[in-house]
């Protein structure tokens, strides 16, 4: 339904820097001159923003589907193919977690590869598409790897190909999933850490959207729009029982790179300049870490403004969230301590109760990293930092399908002619 | 922001039977005394029918997301947590797959558990939740297995609980990937399939929902209902241009137990029955079974108007499909038969070319048995079934991310320090 042509990219669309506040031109550079990574400076496009309306047309006409409804706010316009799927992920109540708030659970499993990660690869697929570029690439073995190389692949034979750099002991699982889309993937032998700086600055054509790249930022920023928006529409339709507030009252999101916790601030951001969320509206964004491996909580902890990398990092559960030196980890502390909010640790004992408890008590199976979001309200709440009329949105990034354990206990076998009486005794 | 309290079932909804008319009331039955499913009787409650407008509310109050925006369709009223969660899945135009026809896909893997069993599974809990069962069921060791439990984990302390009957030899990743949501599960010895028939007839308070029963039926045509009023409202807008069609031409998807077959009819029939839909605009059902175990497409080339059970299925990779004795074959024979569509069968091998085609060429992972409608669209393009103007909707039944392949061949090694001199070789 969404095979129109694309949108071409604006030229030269301005980046910002939201520290030092200069400015710089995509494609040519992803970081500032102060070190701080750049972002597109869509607050000020933001103004004259409205939420779409289906009965009308954005500004930049139809309005799309998930992430392509605020396609006014992005670098480039809807495309079809996969990078369409991207976004609309539910927002659902979950009473039965609740502890110390009201908890509702954004489930950005529901993406067409599983993650959130897929908001930011359709815009960066479909950018340099748009752009005639031949290549688009990321640094990454998980979910963000087998993201960017399904959306290539949705750009079809004149799209880019996709370029995966990995480290160079993948398991064979992690690169079935990625190699089915049938991206060029290099193994990479030394420091993988750097290789995020070194990909940036390679001198080759491919456009790398890495973790906290403008590009993904700017995709990644519609999970937060979506969730306000939910909580507009709610409130404007029960305005007159005052039962619904215009947005949450906090959102709670793993941080790893630091790209998704500056998206959300983003969002934020542009709903404030947009006049569509007010100063004292703003949802406070908590940041969670797995305590093995927690540089940006640790800088908050010591009431730094600066995040510096981790030394003595361990393994964690939560591998997906474990990076020791994040690209915008100071733009994630600065997001966390302007919206009011905090940056935790969770030890990982926590993490793999919130994961069952997710499951058993909830339905969602997810992986362990978006588990920390449960683990971290439950901290909060003991903490006293959330109230009991606290509307909190816990972010579940990625699903758990990928990982399941095979070693758990088997349950009884029963004969097919002892099914009713069985029954009887299980039901009785 | 969906807990609000559950609708109270209707009283005794009316059953019918598609073939002989015989009524019944549920939840007493779920088969006719002529051998053949029931369903709900919405054909005539459908009368009066409208798309629903998200600024209106629809009978039974405000409307819902995903299948909960078509409630007034159901047996119950929408329900919060995990079954919120259901439907409401993409529907996009993969240009480079058309091969003899216009192709969409309908991927229904962008549900809660990764597959379109999350439908009737919400539904099921639902009524079972609203109408204080403390069972709900299901025979599976697959899809519908993880569904039903993760549903019915999500009706919380007060809700059902899952009881799920599995065969004797799991494996124990499908068995873990059903017990992280907590059910009741048993291992079942002697001869799986009869047990759909058994558990229906078993003395014991539990609500099975099993592939065709009517709760699932009921849930499940909500898919054929997003499809179509994505197609209508395209059409709508459009209708100066005459660009597009009201519905698509034909749908095409997998076929086991003829469950989905059944409600994808179904919802035809309501949206006729409504007038949303022409006579003359009623999309055909194609449904595709592997070759390796086809009773519903051996009917069809007989030319029989009833399926017999297969004695001589063989393996297939489109496992999840292979039901040598489809409990709604029959049903799903007659909704081709009366749309004008077909039933077909496809070798294992054009269905794992399908499969890596979706992948590498549109960026969709999805399970073989979900392959099957490529290969099938493609026959059906080579016998001159689809026009090239045809729109062809696809469904993706469920994901492939649970059966990654770890054997695959590992791509070479690069030194960090040569990253850019081996980036230029590539792309140069
Ligand atoms: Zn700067
Ligand atoms: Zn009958």
């Amino acid at each position: 339904m969404t095979g129109d042509p694309t949108d071409a990219p604006s030229e030269s669309p301005d980046l910002t820097c939201y520290r030092c506040g200069r400015t710089a031109s995509f494609p040519d550079r992803k970081r500032c001159e102060c070190g701080e990574p750049l972002w597109f400076d869509t607050d000020g496009a933001a103004v004259g923003f409205e939420w779409p309306d289906s009965e009308r047309s954005g500004q930049r006409g139809e309005v799309g589907p998930g992430v392509w409804r605020y396609a006014d706010l992005l670098p480039v316009g809807h495309p079809g193919g996969v990078a369409a799927a991207a976004g609309a992920t539910p927002l659902v109540r979950v009473p039965d977690l609740d502890e110390g708030c009201r908890l509702h659970l954004k489930d950005e499993s529901e993406n067409p590869t599983g993650s959130f990660k897929d908001r930011g690869s359709a815009v960066g697929a479909a950018w340099a598409s748009a752009a005639g570029r031949e290549w688009v690439g990321t640094v990454s073995h998980g979910n963000m790897a087998i993201s960017v190389a399904a959306n290539a692949a949705g750009t079809g034979p004149d799209g880019p190909d996709a370029l995966v750099l990995v480290p160079d002991d993948i398991s064979g699982e992690r690169l079935a999933a990625i190699a089915q889309y049938d991206p060029a993937v290099l193994r990479m032998a030394g420091d993988y850490g750097r290789l995020y700086y070194d990909a940036l600055d390679a001198d080759a054509p491919v456009e790398f959207v890495n973790s906290d790249t403008p590009l993904r930022v700017a995709g990644q920023k519609t999970a937060a729009l979506e969730l306000c928006e939910a909580f507009a529409s709610e409130a404007s339709a029960s305005r007159q029982t005052g039962a619904s507030t215009p947005a949450p009252d906090a959102i709670v999101l793993p941080v790893s790179s630091g790209g998704h916790a500056s998206a959300t601030w983003k969002a934020l951001r542009e709903l404030r300049a947009a006049g569509l969320l007010a100063e004292a509206d703003l949802p406070r964004l908590y940041l969670v870490q797995a305590a093995a491996c927690d540089p940006i909580a640790a800088a908050y902890r010591r009431g730094a403004d600066e995040v510096t990398a981790t030394s003595d990092a361990e393994d964690t559960v939560a591998y997906s969230i474990a990076n020791a030196d994040p690209p915008s980890g100071t733009r994630a502390l600065a997001a966390a301590l302007e919206t009011g909010g905090a940056v935790l640790s969770v030890p990982d004992g926590e993490i793999l109760d919130a994961k069952a408890d997710l499951a058993a008590d909830a339905g969602f199976c997810v992986e362990p990293a978006s588990a920390t979001t449960l683990a971290g309200v439950r901290r909060l709440s003991e903490r006293g930092e959330l109230a009991p009329d606290d509307d909190v949105v816990a972010v579940l990034t990625g699903t758990g399908f990928r990982e399941l354990d095979a070693d758990g206990a088997k349950p009884d076998t029963v004969a097919l002619d002892d099914l009713s009486e069985r029954l009887r005794a299980l039901t009785g």
